[in-house]
């Protein structure tokens, strides 16, 4: 880039895939990226957008003109074209969408941008092969050859009634194998799975995981064929569903990278640790209150924080286990079922812990038998309670229809926190007699 | 199934699709679900295998003889074949392919099992479509309708040389629109991605959703073609690691649902819960040592908690999104930076949380103004502490080639506990001078 040989460098650029441009653009400057992105040709151009970060490819499209936007997303297929225009302010988007050439492209998008992004409908492409059954075989390669310079890849052929509606499919295959001469009626599959346009975009995920398709067609209520939804949408919905989980239960509210800013980074995780921080307060305001009574038995304050590391470990191993389950449809959601296993493995796990806890307090730390007995049995009752919490929360949201995963993390962590602090006291009050 | 209508049953199985028939039958117990696969023809008894739960799986497996699994696996690709002859025991597998009555397909699975699982050769199918350069498209299209009767989906068809090297890629789609006197050597595409058959199937997952890849082609070392690898092996191979992540991340060694047996979880759990009980047991030394000099400052005790937690969260926060950036490919690497900027955001979120932490202490607790000020001082060290701890690690594993996910959960949570209650006794120490 510094040598500016644009011949050079364009040479260069068209050996790269644009995969492989997105990401060298995503390091460089914007001024470096923006004459990079001026040699590329539109084609191109407009891959490497889809590629890059959203950071990053919202800076690019600022420094665009309309029209320059408007040409790309020209080449790009409908899906991705709708997504890169819902991602521009509103008051361009109108703009753009007014200069694109094609009008058909122009109308397809228009009607994608209405979908939620998060349902069938915001996923799906318009581009797709669709037959009529009446056609034969003959007839219909004739015309694929023309729909399919359209479609990047063909995956199933969509057969459709006169009203358009959707009552089968056909495999490319099928189409190469049959004689040219047959029906397409005589050859198509009925059994077709289909999603509705508002269908939501991760049961759209499950459906297309269970029956391992790697193509889906959308319908609206009319059964009438929309568009189609390929399974490189769908695994980025599947990553984005696994990340979105995962940031939960550490504690950081969705959508947010390494690489974002530290603001943006401190908005999203400020706010767990506020949570945290009112659970330590709470459970500082048990301690002062158990503190005044205790005299001699000062010793059990050395313990808080084995209690605490417990019933916070043994509550997000729980919900972390049952919010996975309810993601692969593992649990059957019989709440009683789960809460006795989860009762049982918290008593062997307790029993476990209980025990060793016992032996080097007493041994070690040369606490009383007392005391460490006491130590023991609250081990054993916080780990059994954490457990019940911890598999009951996940399942609770879920029937409510809440994301579990929110319950994982901080969240499980302090009420596990303060509940155990709690607990632990309360324990060896009746047990010490203070 | 009570009413055992063979008849009935069968007609209404035909129109079940097979993870329809695996989901049902996971839940029925052993005995009906065998007398249901006996009614089953031998093609949808295999794929429902396949999508069996694993230890469901292995239990049906026993009730078949030799020859029975041998005619499921016919049925199956070559990849799904050894997948299942892989979970045989050792002494059965060998039986198991003796009685395969293809021979090629038994070579194929032969091939197939001395592969690692965890890489390319593991995760590729021997069925695909592949033409030599030599070919016409009539000539080769008469061919393909031959082969693709034993590939389900046709993605790409590879182009081969005479040495059965791979030298391109022609989809079916360029197929049927060019004409058909074509020489294949002037149609294809010499642009094809591909992988070495003993690449790591988590950089194989990273190359086809960089390249959005709906499969990938598997050469040897001379460039010879071996198989090919499906979008749908993938989806299952990033769910895994996403999986694995996740419950690392929870404290929780990989491979357990929540359904699996009392032992096996807890095997799965209790290592990392004796982590955090150590953790507990150094604070506890840790606490008692200060204890002893503390004299009037025995309220710092009831903020244990709160320094703990504090430090838990920002470092499971931190890890956490490193551990992703690292998956992702978005960091770089450069450690100073990340650090650098980590330290800024345990600044930001140090100062905010200690201030509330000051007034509240001061104000609710009524806590001395020194006191107070000690406590919002330890919460901002161990903030930046935590921070700088939780990214540090993960980058420093990964730079060392280890998982960086093992250090996130009880294993960072429990490090940053014991360092945070060390950081907080020792500023105190230092200010209130006991």
């Amino acid at each position: 880039i510094a040598i500016q040989d644009d011949k050079e460098l364009q040479r260069l650029l068209n050996e790269f895939h644009y995969a492989d441009i997105a990401e060298i653009l995503d390091e460089v400057n914007l001024e470096e990226a923006m004459y990079v992105i001026k040699l590329l040709d539109s084609e191109t151009t407009s891959e490497v957008l889809m590629e890059l970060d959203e950071d990053n490819r919202e800076k690019v499209l600022k420094n665009l003109s309309n029209k320059e936007i408007a040409d790309e997303i020209q080449e790009l297929d409908t899906d991705d074209a709708a997504d890169i225009i819902a991602e521009l302010p509103e008051e361009r988007q109108a703009e753009v969408i007014s200069q694109i050439a094609d009008e058909e492209h122009k109308a397809e998008i228009t009607e994608l941008l209405a979908y939620d992004e998060d349902t069938a409908g915001g996923l799906m492409a318009k581009e797709l092969v669709k037959v009529y059954e009446t056609w034969t075989v003959a007839g219909c390669l004739r015309r694929i050859r023309a729909q399919a310079k359209d479609v990047r890849r063909v995956h199933s052929i969509y057969v459709v009634n006169k009203q358009n509606k959707l009552v089968g499919r056909l495999s490319l295959k099928d189409l190469i194998v049959a004689k040219s001469e047959q029906k397409i009626a005589d050859i198509y599959i009925t059994s077709v799975d289909y999603v509705k346009v508002d269908e939501d975009a991760v049961e759209v995920a499950r459906v297309m995981q269970k029956y391992d398709l790697e193509a889906i067609p959308v319908v609206d209520e009319n059964m009438v064929l929309l568009g189609r939804i390929t399974i490189d949408d769908i695994v980025d919905v599947i990553r984005d569903e696994a990340d979105k989980d995962y940031q939960l239960a550490a504690g950081i509210s969705r959508d947010v990278e390494a690489d974002d800013s530290i603001w943006k980074l401190t908005l999203a995780r400020l706010p767990w640790l506020l949570i945290g921080m009112f659970g330590g307060l709470g459970a500082a305001s048990i301690i002062e209150y158990f503190n005044e009574s205790m005299g001699a038995f000062i010793v059990l304050l050395s313990f808080v924080p084995l209690i605490q590391a417990t019933a916070g470990n043994v509550g997000v191993q729980s919900s972390a286990i049952i919010v996975q389950g309810l993601a692969n449809d593992s649990i059957d959601g019989n709440i009683l079922k789960q809460l006795l296993k989860e009762f049982l493995l918290g008593l062997v796990n307790g029993f476990a812990i209980a025990l060793i806890g016992l032996l080097i307090t007493h041994f070690v730390f040369g606490t009383p038998y007392i005391v460490s007995i006491t130590i023991a049995i609250a081990l054993i009752t916080v780990i059994v309670m954490a457990a019940l919490i911890g598999t009951f929360i996940p399942i609770f949201l879920n029937k409510r229809g809440i994301d579990p995963a929110v319950a994982t993390g901080p969240f499980i962590t302090t009420s596990n926190d303060v509940f155990g602090i709690l607990t632990y006291f309360l324990i060896a009050k009746i047990i010490l007699g203070f």
